[in-house]
């Protein structure tokens, strides 16, 4: 389904100033680098005043632009495409799956943003842990041969649905009242896989101990063991779950510098969750760089001796 | 000697990208900004290529006069003077002290940067804490009429060398083979106080358990039993003897919001240590600036209730 997996040395998701930032660093010292990610929302008619260096007020998508042209100066790669999912990879390194690409990174820098999407289910926390998770690759072995829905109406839902196809046929995706974002390719291989699509939403979980059915907003309902959660587009959070990294809510847990508690995997931005500022985005993106590209070494020459 | 405290919300030292990045979050939050310094090193003809947002390359000198158009912009006062010294003051206040005004400030920044004068005393660390020492302050009141010198060229030796009067009779200021930078007013101050000036290099040190003589390259020497260091300009190290503040090495301690171990002070940019890059100093400016706006309102909420 994918091509041949492209080796990088790091993989930066995201293209937002703390993720440029760290480009900027990491191409500019001769690390072979790659940005994947949607333009951020930053990139658009916002005023900036509170950048240091920019006396004049600067637009959003007017700063974005001199910032990507600045990485490529250096020799990153920009793919604008959706990272659907990072999983670790042999020998230490990271696989991230794109809407079009495979990629084996030897460091991740995750300066992806930080994303709010709800499903609006009124009683949600109460299955948290109890039949509602966030990661199939974390949870889809439990259910086995079980029926289980994806909630979600893009190309990262659909990844998850096939997914889960790994430890069950009974898949269904629900868009959970969105309008369906998937594109056509990826819409073929839901068909193919045999998943069907579910155009409601889930308004309230049933089942005691555990989740047993979702009933949707028109009164109709669906048995399921498991629901996975996978609106929008993947986020920071979502990689954290896979990966295995330590959280703080919906931040990813970093040091001073950066570092997360996977060596190898580095964290900048607004998802890290320290104060959400343009200004706090590149100073992190900066240290994240300076982390990866010191790991990129170190496992460069232990890979030689 | 110096006229009436000005009273200010933040006073930020340092007037280089941490500083002034700090400066325009605090004064475009209606915080009355004061940042004192004299031009960083970096405003020069240094090429900067690695700051997010600047494509072309931009020379040091042009990005500090945005970054302090910028600042004035929303309203920070910014004083081109030395601060020669930090001390606490009534009701939880600091007291800064620069060379022609005092300020009474509610939070610091310190953004000062670093410095690394040495003295190049052949035998000085054998001496630490047993005659040598760096803040008047913490360590005048051991030498009660007792002889002192101070080593430094500039107006902040001066100050040092005064303090001092209040301990002891016997000071002596030293240049320590430098050009002597004092304006013509401190040395006034110098005279006027009884305080002779040697105009010559200490290369060693004699006394057993502690100091008792300096050798002066000449081969001559004086009895001390102190020296107090201040050669240049003060640095962010020499305030945090004063202030108390935890260090490591020459650096301040600070956690990942740039909070030192003092309520009011914070620290941001090189003087922190943690990557000496405009990046993260901006980014660590914009931290600091949140935490002294955080605690201008909470001191000002306490003082009205």
């Amino acid at each position: 389904m994918f091509p041949t997996a492209q080796s990088v040395d790091t993989l930066i998701v995201g293209q937002g100033p703390a993720g440029l930032s760290a480009a900027i660093y990491t191409a500019r010292a001769g690390i072979k680098t790659v940005v994947v990610g949607m333009p951020p929302k930053i990139d658009g008619e916002y005023d900036i005043d509170n950048y240091f260096g920019f006396d004049e007020t600067v637009t959003g998508s007017e700063l974005m632009a001199r910032g990507r042209q600045q990485a490529e100066r250096f020799g990153a790669d920009l793919v604008t495409e959706r990272v659907l999912g990072i999983h670790h990879g042999m020998d230490g390194a990271f696989e991230v799956k794109t809407e079009h690409s495979t990629f084996m990174a030897r460091s991740v820098i995750l300066a992806a943003g930080v994303s709010r999407v709800r499903p609006g289910i009124s009683n949600l926390d109460d299955y948290d842990g109890k039949g509602i998770s966030y990661c199939v690759s974390c949870d889809g072995f439990f259910y086995k041969q079980k029926p289980v829905m994806v909630l979600g109406e893009g190309n990262y839902a659909v990844n998850q649905a096939l997914e889960l196809k790994n430890y069950t046929s009974d898949v269904t995706l629900c868009s959970q009242g969105k309008a369906l974002t998937m594109t056509d390719d990826f819409r073929a291989r839901l068909d193919e896989a045999g998943i069907p699509i579910i155009e409601k939403k889930v308004t309230t979980l049933e089942g005691s101990p555990a989740l047993e059915r979702a009933i949707f907003d028109d009164g109709e309902s669906i048995a399921v063991d498991g629901i996975f959660i996978a609106m929008g587009e993947a986020s920071a959070s979502d990689f954290a779950w896979t990966l295995g990294l330590e959280r703080e809510g919906i931040y990813i847990k970093s040091d001073e510098n950066q570092r997360t508690n996977l060596p190898g995997v580095y964290a900048a931005g607004d998802c890290v969750g320290r104060f959400l500022q343009i200004a706090v985005a590149v100073g992190e993106g900066a240290l994240a760089a300076r982390q990866a590209i010191n790991h990129v070494k170190k496992t460069a020459k232990e890979a030689a001796s």
